[in-house]
């Protein structure tokens, strides 16, 4: 069993209803939830939703303090111990929860996540990885955004965290590492990505080389490593591409007559696809390399997306994923170089 | 008039029939091109596509040696004085030709238009810009591959041409300016974007703050800055994005007679939508710092793109991009900071 899913009740563009709506649909599936955050607030959002009695897997664990977005609450998150990131985490440093999900403030859950539970052996700098919905299969990159700047052995750790986590929780089979970079050659980009190169190259991992761009799009590997500068870029380079693509195809399919009647019959067969290709589909990004499961949604998330997400914490719990995370970094080639610095950027 | 635009036979994935394809096109429109590669292919291909007299705007001029790809090569370039990139730019150094553009070795054609040609006064480091078709209007980013590293005065640098370049060859009014980040808080980043946003903020130019990378396709500013590495990052990622979304689009639209029926009736307007949002619209890569005119297309090129190519730099010799450039960046905060270093690493 999946044990219980702590879900942040204020974080996110739609907070708290889109939480509350997602927290519910998980529950009646026999998830157990808890929705952390402003007691009273949440209670009249699930009377709103749904006037009958919420269902036994769903309760509510009173968080009197929210963090809002920005750089400057999240440097502030460390001494708000009533918000609703602090007491999810506390939950399941406490062992009350398995995992911890929020739509909110990034930097935060960060920064609090590795003063609660710390960091797995071996592994220095945590990332955040997203999981790319590519038609023939997941991939995953990371770090996205937690970490502006690394050096080459955090991306060698990127790397079997990632690989880890597609094998266990996406189960993907033997997954492939590639190194996100501006040319094929091993001698291309920084000093930093020749070195990670050689790091990852050296590691025993499925290492394919170097990954460009596009590269990513074409399933070069299932798990990308790259800078959470970079990381994150390419995310949200992502979205954007994406977006206005089928903001330009809603607009073609509205021009004339003809295109208005081709667009019809094409509509089913286009959601289809979009919905093969929405991100929202894996729901959330996991933090890998922090002793615990912690996962990170996307702000924009409507109630079926957080909803996804909670099922997807579930799997990882039920993959013991903080167990497999320990056992598959334990002989990290980087171990002597550990560092107490860390820093959440996104 | 636009003087004479020189153009490597040899480059580019198709060379040398795309490029003399492209070549004749422009040349009848009656731009003045020169076909610089082994004139024996070049006229056998001259003879293939157009078994008539070629028109008095072509002519070609001979290289015995042509530039394979890859990092190798482009070390190479600088004593292989008899390749098509080293007589087409000598052509530009010695004013025989207004403009060299090439589909070829990218690092071999910086490189060589260092030596051959030099920097304008002001300019540490010449960045590749390429515009994005966004239909709202292009966007230009840059640096988009010839720097992998970068410092935040180069970034500011890359700011004033990436301004100059739009408003006198794109025709665009009072082009805005934005830094590409992971955030649009000015203290997002790394040490090296936090400075160099206070340093474009003093520059005098219209900037907009830190852009994200969905913000391109929302056209948040006409110029978005970047080092190498990101930049050729997001060209490539927007690349791979746009294939995968249009080949779904295709499978989707095969996947059902209903929907194959759609997909006949959309098609034109389809096909104008994804003609808007092609980047071979603007043919080539403006190479912009260097003192002369240069432009390095996409490898993957046709013929109708090599065009395109040649007319945009047949337009930048009209507007005098060489000396709009030189007068731009005349006043650069940065010149107590002249180095020598470059390095040309996509």
């Amino acid at each position: 069993m999946s044990g219980v899913i702590a879900i942040d009740g204020m974080g996110g563009d739609d907070a708290p209803a889109a939480i509350v709506a997602g927290a519910l649909e998980a529950a009646r599936e026999g998830i157990e939830v808890a929705l952390v955050g402003d007691q009273a607030i949440l209670e009249r959002e699930l009377i709103i939703l749904d006037p009958a009695k919420p269902p036994s897997t769903l309760r509510i664990v009173h968080a009197s303090d929210a963090i809002e977005m920005g750089d400057h609450a999240a440097l502030e998150a460390r001494t708000r111990r009533d918000s609703s990131i602090y007491i999810g985490l506390q939950l399941v440093r406490r062992g009350e929860a398995q995992a911890f999900v929020s739509l909110g403030n990034t930097g935060a859950v960060y920064a609090l996540s590795l003063v609660l539970l710390g960091r797995i052996k071996g592994i220095e700098r945590p990332a955040l990885g997203a999981v790319f919905p590519i038609p023939s299969g997941p991939v995953l990159v990371l770090d996205v955004g937690a970490n502006a700047e690394v050096r080459p052995n955090h991306l060698e750790q990127f790397a079997r965290l990632g690989v880890a986590y597609m094998r266990e929780v996406m189960g993907v089979r033997d997954p492939s590492v590639g190194l996100l970079n501006i040319g094929e050659e091993p001698t291309k980009g920084t000093p930093d990505t020749i070195a990670a190169n050689e790091l990852i190259a050296a590691s025993g991992l499925r290492f394919v080389g170097n990954v460009e761009g596009r590269q990513i799009f074409e399933h070069a590997a299932d798990v990308v490593v790259a800078d959470g500068f970079t990381g994150n870029v390419v995310l949200k380079t992502t979205e954007g591409v994406v977006d206005i693509t089928f903001s330009e195809i809603r607009k073609a399919a509205n021009s004339t007559l003809r295109a208005k009647l081709g667009g019809m019959l094409l509509r089913p067969a286009l959601r289809g696809m979009a919905q093969k290709m929405d991100y929202r589909q894996y729901g959330a990004a996991p933090l890998l390399g922090v002793d615990g499961v912690v996962f990170i949604g996307h702000g924009r998330s409507d109630g079926h997306a957080v909803a996804n997400a909670i099922r997807t914490a579930a799997v990882a719990v039920d993959r013991r994923l903080r167990e497999v995370l320990t056992e598959s970094v334990g002989t990290p080639a980087s171990s002597a170089e550990q560092s107490g610095t860390t820093e959440a950027n996104a």
